[in-house]
Order: C-alpha cells, then structure tokens, then sequence
C-alpha cells in the first residue's frame, strides 16, 4: 500500500466543506482556478496548472462517489503517468466545531520522488481549502503556495 | 510499507539546511523552540510541543545518523505510542539553486487517523523549516500553523 493520506480540520459546517469539493466553483476556489467539466457523478473533470502564465499541466478526474456532507471520490483518468489510475478520496465527518477531512490519494505504483512532492504539495490545497471555506478565500494555482524547483 | 513522504526545495546551499536539522538551535528555529537535549551521533534530543502555554506531548530522538551535507536519521525512543521505534529520514541533495530535502517518517503500523494528521503536520514543519533557512524565521511550536482539532 502506497498512499498519500492527510487531515485537516475546517471549523465550519460539513456541507460548506462538501460543497468545496462536491463542485467545480468550490475546486476553483483552492485547488486551481482553471476547473472546467463536469462535477456530477459518472461526469470529468478537468483542471490544469500554471506558472507564470505558462500551464505546466492537469489531470482529467472521473467522479466516482459524491455523498453529500460525507464523501468525495475521484479518480484520474489524464494526467502524468504515476497519476493514471490513482484514487482521490475525501471523507468527511463532524468532530465538534470541525470538519475533519481525512484525504487519500491512492493507488502509487512506486514512492517516486514526484510522489514526495505531491504529498507535500497535497497538504498545500488541503491548507488551501481549509482556508477557503473558513474565510472565504483560498490559494489555488496559478496562486498556490510553490515548496520548491518541481512548484 | 506506511510511511509518511515528503519533498521540499529550499533556495539556500545545503550546509544551511544541514545545519537547520543537525543542531539544536537549528532544529528549534523550525520545529519546537522547546528542543534540548544532545544532537550528536548517539546523543538524545528531546522535543516539547506546546498550545496556549500549556505542553501538548513531544517525543525523544535517538540520533541515528549524520552526513553534512547529505542525511539525517532519527529514530523516536518516547513520544505517542504509534510513533515509538519510527525513524525520521531527510536526505538532502543539490538541484540546481534548490536544495531538496527528501523525508520518510518510515516503521507505522498502521495507517491510523493520527498518522494522517502527522503527515499533514510535517508538510507544515517543513514548509517552516524552508521559511528559517530562506529567510530567517520559522514557524516553530508554540508558533505553528494549526491544522485542525489535533493542531
């Protein structure tokens, strides 16, 4: 088992969270700016990354499971190789005054050095979205908070 | 194998970032102002996290391995029971103006709700280690950033 796991808690109310996940508008408040497609289940999702004005490059995400104020599933279909395949998967649940977030990225073939990266990179956009539904403003690419020479 | 993969680049030639993880005044600048303890070959290290004025736990790190320039190995003596016989893994090398750090926080068990909030915890950690070796202030306990109900 190789996965990226993370947790983060969003002190506001789970369908706030949901909703920032469950929906194009939400995914380009966090993740990057440049979500198109389609959020519904069974729908594609795309989303590109720039730098710079320059797109360094994306991933086609299918929908697999929305279950409101409980879960998020995605699952890429276009994008870098070691991504194709690979399971994205937001749990949610109420802990208190906070939305937990518990996130898996799974399905790695190999722990490849892009996949530090992007386990770091993944608790940047959770930081991002957790900002985003609290205060209403996230950083999402081309805005994203760079952690070294891969962005 | 459940471990916790990170990368970061630092902008800064890679004696500064040894320095900020093979020292205690190094390693206090980043991770908890509350570091004592012996940071050598064979020596201990002993970490206190603390909120609000009040300690929170830390660990104690038997200091496995030291190459300047190059590697530093801890493994966890005491600290929270799913962290006891871990080991704490950053290798560093140069690319270009960046010097990458490559972490493993390897041995877990299991993928517990508690490893996901230290995975999380660490991007942070790191993120504050690059901010002290890039421009001289980190964001160590008490001062990190919260990431939920577990901080």
């Amino acid at each position: 088992m190789i996965d990226i796991l993370h947790r983060v808690g969003v002190k506001a109310p789970l369908d706030e969270v949901y909703k920032a996940l469950a929906t194009r508008e939400g995914i380009a408040g966090w993740w990057t700016t440049d979500t198109t497609g389609d959020s519904k289940v069974g729908g594609m999702l795309k989303t590109l990354f720039s730098v710079d004005g320059k797109v360094l490059g994306g991933f086609d995400l299918a929908v697999r499971e929305l279950v409101p104020g409980k879960r998020v599933l995605w699952q890429v279909i276009e994008g870098p190789a070691e991504w194709i395949g690979t399971k994205i998967d937001f749990q949610l649940r109420q802990e208190g005054a906070y939305s937990i977030v518990m996130f898996k990225h799974e399905g790695w073939k190999q722990p490849v050095e892009f996949m530090h990266h992007c386990s770091t990179k993944w608790a940047i956009f959770l930081m991002s979205l957790k900002s985003l539904v609290e205060t209403g403003k996230g950083n999402p690419s081309p805005d994203d908070v760079a952690i070294g020479d891969f962005h």
